[in-house]
């Protein structure tokens, strides 16, 4: 039998339509988990992170700190520009911090759902996590640490370039990975409005040649970010997540398909066995919550 | 008056022809230098080794550890496939620590600078190294520790596929940073043989079209290799060395206009001030070795 925690640290993943919280006992297992609305716009936000965490079932253990996720910036526990939520700015550390009165760390999404990702590992050694949702952006975990970066941009190789001839992105490049892969761009440039990737991929299925070509622009702009990843990191796994992901083996084996095919030419790319490497995060994965729950852990700057 | 150190740190930075020696004291700081021609081959290297730390003058200090950077690839004190020393495989660390009775770290000459290169600086926060040589690769340090990643790859950015309609590169694949920024990519695209990346740039300062083209190129190269690394892992600093950065200013100009031109459209890019924030590492610099003897320092893996 084990013993209720007496102390128990909260994480929160604070999505545009749901939170996702959890709590954790000493030893960093997830003793509760509860997923409620998220209410837009400053105020709605700090209150419904308040009622996540009212509501949440600690079994009478006291709160020793909150972590929070958000899709957006965060950076010195100050939320910018965060469209899904309609924050522009929110000082949402020391809002949340003034009404549990312990300390409040905020971090950006996928950075949280990356130590998260890695404490569901063996909770060793180093991890990149690949998020395909609106947009695209990595988290990087090495040596259990998170990597976070002097502006706590650390991850943003959606904007990395890789195709001179590629579409125009919405930050003013060429060819950007997130032209190729991010949810946004790609139903941008499918131009059927509220039609998702699901929906492209679904139709390059029934034969559509406009989507057959926006499926293959997916995977190739993701297997050039895994790719990226791998060569500037060397992680110990490479995991993707994000709403994109969401379509799951579909999505894995048209990564793999076009990893093999880019290492076709290249012993050196194949050496990496990239292909098989690829892991999709399951998308009732509680990573994101419980990597904000680890945020007070070390990081790197 | 300082007092002379009872014991010392060794390091060495192992090039193709030259070894560059350095003792550190306690403190870090440089008591000695001593740079020494190097023989090829598996026992040249380790007899050259012996002799550049016999000769450096470290006034009667004991040998208290030795670290060496080399030109290749160097895993658990193996080096691997270093082709400018004349050497398939050599246990390296086992063969001087036998020689000296002390511990030895190996790591590669890139990774080696960029510890030596954030010593250098105030030795704290982060720093990516683009090393601009035979090759193209990349040092990372995040928090003051030597990013390695699990095989010892990590920063092997020179591998970064930027252009579908590029170069052949030697990996296989098409269009890497390294067929753009490389210097045995540019020569052999040159045509010229013995010319170098020099040779080039004199050419396209004399109006030859070609060179000019591959001047483009090579900063082309060089500015999607320090964009990646600033996104990927926003470091404090971005440090330019190798061969190729011999070059010095005109290099660094070549870079930084195109780092301007590729940021115009672009109010995300430009918000980064990379053009303003890229260092050339002064050619004398002895930031390889000095990283060597750090070596010992806590790496991420």
């Amino acid at each position: 039998m084990t013993a209720a925690p007496t102390a128990v640290r909260i994480g929160l993943d604070v999505g545009g339509t749901k939170i996702d919280a959890v709590a954790l006992d000493d030893a960093g297992a997830v003793v509760a988990r509860r997923r409620s609305a998220t209410r837009g716009g400053a105020d709605g936000v700090v209150d419904s992170i308040r009622d996540a965490i009212l509501r949440l079932d600690r079994g009478g253990a006291a709160v020793a700190a909150i972590g929070i996720g958000v899709p957006g910036q965060a950076h010195g526990g100050v939320v910018r520009h965060a469209v899904n939520l309609g924050v522009e700015e929110l000082a949402l550390a020391d809002a949340v911090s003034t009404l549990f009165d312990v300390p409040v760390a905020v971090e950006n999404d996928v950075k949280a759902a990356a130590l998260g990702a890695h404490a569901l590992g063996d909770g060793t050694g180093s991890l990149a996590l690949l998020n395909l949702g609106t947009g695209v952006a990595a988290g990087i975990v090495a040596d259990g640490a998170l990597l976070c970066g002097r502006h706590g941009a650390a991850g943003e190789i959606g904007h990395v370039a890789v195709d001179p001839a590629g579409p125009s992105c919405r930050c003013g490049q060429t060819g950007c990975i997130e032209t190729l892969a991010g949810g946004a761009a790609v139903s941008a440039r499918w131009g059927r409005p509220g039609d998702t990737v699901r929906e492209i991929f679904d139709a390059a299925d029934a034969g559509d040649p406009s989507a057959i070509r926006l499926r293959g622009d997916v995977a190739r702009g993701a297997a050039a970010a895994i790719r990226l990843l791998a060569l500037a990191v060397d992680p110990d796994r490479l995991v993707v997540t994000g709403g994109v992901a969401g379509l799951g083996e579909r999505l894995r084996s048209a990564i793999a398909d076009e990893l093999r095919r880019s290492s076709a030419t290249s012993p050196f790319l194949r050496s990496l066995h990239l292909d098989t490497r690829v892991e999709m995060l399951p998308s009732a994965s509680p990573a994101a919550a419980l990597g904000a729950a680890l945020l007070d852990a070390r990081v790197l700057v």
